[in-house]
């Protein structure tokens, strides 16, 4: 079987040679190449650079085993371009300087163009899938329409999402036309990501898990669905991806997306059913198991793929990204044990040549 | 019937008349009548001083229809006897300036005596037990095992738990060692603030909804099964809270607990199936809920409240504890709400005089 289709075959729920992987955040911290880019440049300039995103990109795939690229970019990097002060503050993680909190500042923000205003980001894209020619697919990627308003309307990262949800409930209205917005934006965006060479692309829903099923349903569910619709209308294969969302996954997978992501928190088989038939399932180390031992690691990662038996529709990831204090030899030797392994039922599968 | 029962009818899967109600942090920020004592005294005297705790404790019982009082105290404070060199930071939350990190830091530990060295706890527990005088029922509680060896593993907050998972899997024999005697200190005070007058004890697993199931399984389970194995023997009713917990709540139940917590992430009916039978059930609203207008305040309480639908064993709650910038009267209204709501099944009840 030609590598390169492992992945994409596995997103279309068909058979294949071995169970596909890859990392949320396969390029970062963790890795020597990384931070020695990171060091130079800083991380906004390493977003808004198409050839240092683009190198960026390529540095796991040099390293590891790895079934699928994803394009080195940050979920918040578009909301720039709608009028938000971003900045990448050392150490605190990102902060918006002019949070989003009445009618007035969602009416101010304006819904880029993807060509025009985020151009290098689709630039960085063209490049990688030109260094790749084929061998491997590119993952486009955008953060979900509830994740991206609640950083907006919180300013940053939060405990509680006391504002979010108080403006969610308390103005309807408003955030209804925030959602609007975002979603037109995350749209056209992950749109012009597969037009620009991305081959398939995955929605970041990573805050949703603080929500009731309730509130899911009326206030973000209509918005993500309207986003899979666009997709699904342009035959674009996507992820729907969130964490702590054991008991949202069956409306996820309502909203959209050919495969949908589980983190650790749910045994891979559980959430599998929740979200069965039809969707493939991506998934769901933790991540800190990559610090454990590593017959653990090993033992940990097993469990996750017997659940899954073989059964074609399985991408191996972690629930999460890649912390920055992980070992390199740890991410190898499990993208590697991934590949070898033989599960315990549906045994119709051979050891894969990674 | 007599309203001291109803909380305690409610923990045996008794039934009664209306749903009884209590909130985590019913005592808290959002009244000003704790901030006054607060500012006064600091939060540390008023854990360590029983008149204080005791007064503090009473507060919302004279504000709002509540149907238990819990003693106002830190799930930390008693890791100070222990040896934790324990500071509440101004803002930042509970700081520990000697996390846990080796075994010998493990074997430094002391395992308290509860009359000798948490006495103040107790005798705040007999003073309001002798103020309430049977009217209503106290609530004692202490940490869950793993969330109070996480807090002094890395020393504060934790995003990612890396350094707390990192022991568990790395050195399971110091982590045992660990957990055993938090276990063993958590038991005894337990069984102690019974025997001062609480009439229910609560175990806040708050943080373990950061774990896989195989991990709770692993390194959680078998500890916090021999806190309610002593709690049992001793005929303690109790109660197993966590957040996060959607997939855990089944061994949330093995390890024990008369009635077990869910949070708004999981519909009380589904939790509830989880733990049956035999469990009674304490949920699960989304605390910011209470900033919602009064409309979706009281819809919200209504879905939790016909999911249970009026079967012996829920105690209403929030799903994690009040939030400082909650409206006062929105707390009034809500335990008023739960009292005379008639849910829309096992319409056997009738309006309930609070």
């Amino acid at each position: 079987m030609n590598r390169s289709d492992r992945f994409i075959d596995a997103c279309r729920l068909l058979k294949t040679d071995c169970t596909p992987v890859w990392f949320m955040r396969q390029a970062g911290r963790y890795m020597a190449e990384y931070r020695a880019l990171r060091e130079r440049h800083g991380l906004m300039k390493m977003f808004l650079t198409p050839e240092i995103a683009a190198e960026v990109t390529l540095q796991p795939l040099k390293a590891f085993a790895l079934d699928a690229a994803i394009i080195f970019s940050d979920i918040l990097i578009p909301l720039q371009r709608m009028g938000i002060d971003l900045e990448y503050a050392q150490g605190e993680g990102p902060v918006i300087h002019n949070p989003v909190r009445t009618r007035a500042d969602v009416d101010a923000l304006r819904v880029p163009d993807p060509e025009e205003d985020l151009g290098f980001a689709l630039e960085s894209i063209r490049m990688v899938a030109g260094e790749l020619n084929g061998r491997l697919p590119l993952i486009g990627f955008a953060g979900a329409p509830f994740t991206l308003a609640s950083y907006m309307i919180e300013g940053g990262g939060s405990r509680s999402y006391i504002q979010a949800k108080e403006l969610m409930y308390g103005e309807p209205e408003t955030w209804d036309e925030l959602m609007r917005k975002v979603s037109d934006m995350v749209a056209s965006y992950l749109v012009a990501q597969f037009e620009a060479g991305a081959r398939v692309v995955q929605l970041f829903d990573s805050w949703v898990g603080c929500l009731s099923p309730s509130d899911y349903r009326a206030y973000v569910l209509p918005h993500s669905a309207r986003v899979f619709r666009r997709l699904k209308k342009a035959g674009i294969p996507s992820i729907h991806f969130g964490t702590g969302t054991g008991d949202l996954l069956t409306l996820m997978r309502e909203a959209g997306g050919d495969v949908i992501g589980a983190d650790w928190r749910t045994p891979l088989g559980e959430a599998w059913k929740r979200i069965s038939p039809g969707a493939g399932i991506q998934g769901n180390l933790d991540p800190v198991t990559l610090m454990a031992p590593r017959p653990l690691l090993e033992a940990r990662a097993k469990e996750i793929l017997d659940q899954a038996a073989g059964r074609p529709g399985h991408i191996f990831n972690l629930g999460h990204g890649i912390l920055p204090p992980t070992p390199v030899d740890a991410v190898k030797a499990l993208a590697d044990f991934v590949h070898a392994y033989r599960p315990r039922k549906g045994g119709d599968r051979l050891p894969c040549p990674s």
